[in-house]
């Protein structure tokens, strides 16, 4: 198939113009359109722009409220409760981002949990921005149910990720841990499958909690490293919808009803790295500590080990250069959704590439 | 072997003396007691009172040292940071636990990190009081070089064990995720290599950096869940050292070596639930989500679904009324260290026991 590059700055603007022409304000609207377009540039395309069409869906029917105002429902010096009435995770996310950096202004720590919600998209997006230059960012969120405790024959949570980031200066501005707690993306399984090959064993589970290789009778992700993963999306669930006072991951509504919030529940935290020490001596020894995991020995042909997010940021800095790959299918998707509400797709399919 | 049930309270007390012959205070005897006794009524025997002997050298020859003050070095209304001075873990944790629970009071969240220290012990025994009746309490430690990122032919950090707990009220009084971040612990294969039996692939690597299912050739362990586990392992490592301000993971000290501190690093935090919600309301919510889980259908012969640290909590009940099992050459190992030190470990062997 053929893809396209495609600015991201370009990208993000057109996607502003759908989310403004099915009701967003034009600030509401930005917030939306760099979150997906965020996932593009760090190539968590499962994250990205192709989101755009269901977002737009769950807008359109309901899904996701257009009248919620995000209170803030309780709070102290350090933290705060937001009811998010069903609207957006993208805007629930950037009212706490900013609280909970105001929340830890002048040396302290802030945390802001946020109830009746949805997708939250890119976890990294999130820490990202709580981290900024001098905090350490931590965003969480519980999500539809995929998987459960070992021997289950029926999920109890979602694959509940979660995400960490901090900046270790100049040399690594996006350090970035961000995962989902099942041993692997769903996406990966269909992506073999679509290749003809077999899912590794270990990966999914069938309607008997049994280990399955076929796409077709998959109905549970194993948590990653087993009880472990179990225990750590257990932990996601306590901040996001215990502490919130949200809804429970087993009553978590699909995000794919397009006519009904998940409800999901999400937490965000900034830890101020000046409460604990010198900013610029952190980042010193943060740098100095990733230099020296660069220098570690390696298998032949493991390449140089890398910190986490090393990867996705990368990408980054090669999408914002080159622009962010799009395949064909996208592009004309994209573009027909432009038709629609009014917005020039145009530019879209205007730099064929073979990057991948 | 002959196996002895031990009342845990002698066993503590009698620990406290030991500790107290070879030169702490009555209160920390009682502190470093506390901490091994507990991990063997939770059946964590590896971090329990077969632990007295190196702890008790490690003191002896100034690995621990006995002078520390354990000095709060910084500090802001949240957050503090303590330099251990080549302590003991156990004492440096009880000051930092006393002082994040004192900063998170009155609805707050408090973080207090420690740098210069040595082995903390059972990382749920912290979690754990960290959390109290009305608090999340959190818990890591780094630890002396035992892994590394995929592909590695040198390990770069130590297995950095977290533990997170909270109490769900009185049916649930513990819920505790305590690991460590390697996929399993290197006692395991060390109990299969004892059993003649093969370490299962994946478990461990060799000094090329290559899977190894002999003991003899093992030199690093497998993150839990490959880059996943790694990337847990590097937000320990930032928690406890990054922040401190202590020595990094490649430059601490191998926790075996007795006239040398470990230097690692920790952080203990407290999330104050009354912050977010109502406290009863929050244990009412958890109890009823962990009634659930209890609930949720699972394959033949699983057992019933089980929240992280049910196993645990259980035995602490059964070995808080029967005893602690103590083999026979552990048993035989303290009244020895006793019998030097002064203190009559007599009632060591006077229950001998079929249980494990």
């Amino acid at each position: 198939m053929q893809n396209y590059a495609v600015d991201a700055g370009h990208l993000q603007a057109y996607e502003q113009k759908l989310f403004e022409a099915v009701g967003l304000t034009s600030t509401d609207a930005s917030a939306v359109a760099e979150l997906l377009v965020h996932a593009d540039l760090r190539n968590v395309r499962s994250h990205g722009v192709l989101r755009t069409v269901p977002y737009v869906e769950k807008i359109r029917q309901g899904g996701a409220s257009k009248t919620a105002s995000y209170p803030v429902v309780s709070e102290t010096a350090n933290t705060a409760v937001i009811d998010a009435q069903g609207g957006l995770g993208a805007l629930a996310g950037e009212k706490a981002v900013a609280l909970a950096r105001k929340k830890a202004a002048n040396g302290l720590i802030g945390m802001v949990v946020v109830r009746n919600s949805n997708h939250f998209g890119m976890g990294g997006h999130w820490a990202l921005k709580l981290a900024g230059e001098d905090m350490i960012g931590f965003a969480c969120s519980n999500t539809d149910l995929t998987m459960g405790p070992p021997g289950c024959r029926e999920p109890f949570m979602g694959n509940n990720p979660f995400a960490f980031a901090f900046s270790a200066g100049e040399a690594y501005p996006e350090v970035c841990v961000d995962m989902a707690t099942s041993g692997v993306a769903f996406g990966k399984c269909k992506d073999l499958a679509k290749r003809g090959q077999a899912i590794p064993h270990g990966w999914m589970l069938d309607k008997d909690g049994n280990d399955t290789t076929e796409l077709s009778e998959c109905f549970m992700m194993v948590p990653m490293a087993g009880h472990k993963g179990f225990g750590i999306a257990f932990i996601v669930e306590l901040f996001a919808a215990l502490l919130s006072g949200g809804v429970l991951s087993p009553d978590i509504n699909n995000q794919d009803l397009a006519d009904t919030p998940e409800l999901s529940s999400q937490c965000f935290a900034c830890f101020n790295i000046q409460a604990f020490r010198d900013l610029k001596e952190f980042q010193d020894s943060a740098a100095a500590y990733i230099d020296r995991l660069h220098q570690l020995p390696m298998k032949e042909g493991a390449g140089a080990a890398k910190y986490p997010g090393e990867i996705e940021y990368g990408c980054k800095q090669q999408n914002q250069r080159e622009g962010v790959v799009l395949p064909e299918t996208l592009a004309d998707e994209l573009t027909a959704l432009g038709r629609e509400l009014g917005a020039d797709g145009g530019f879209l399919k205007e730099r064929p590439t073979d990057r991948r």
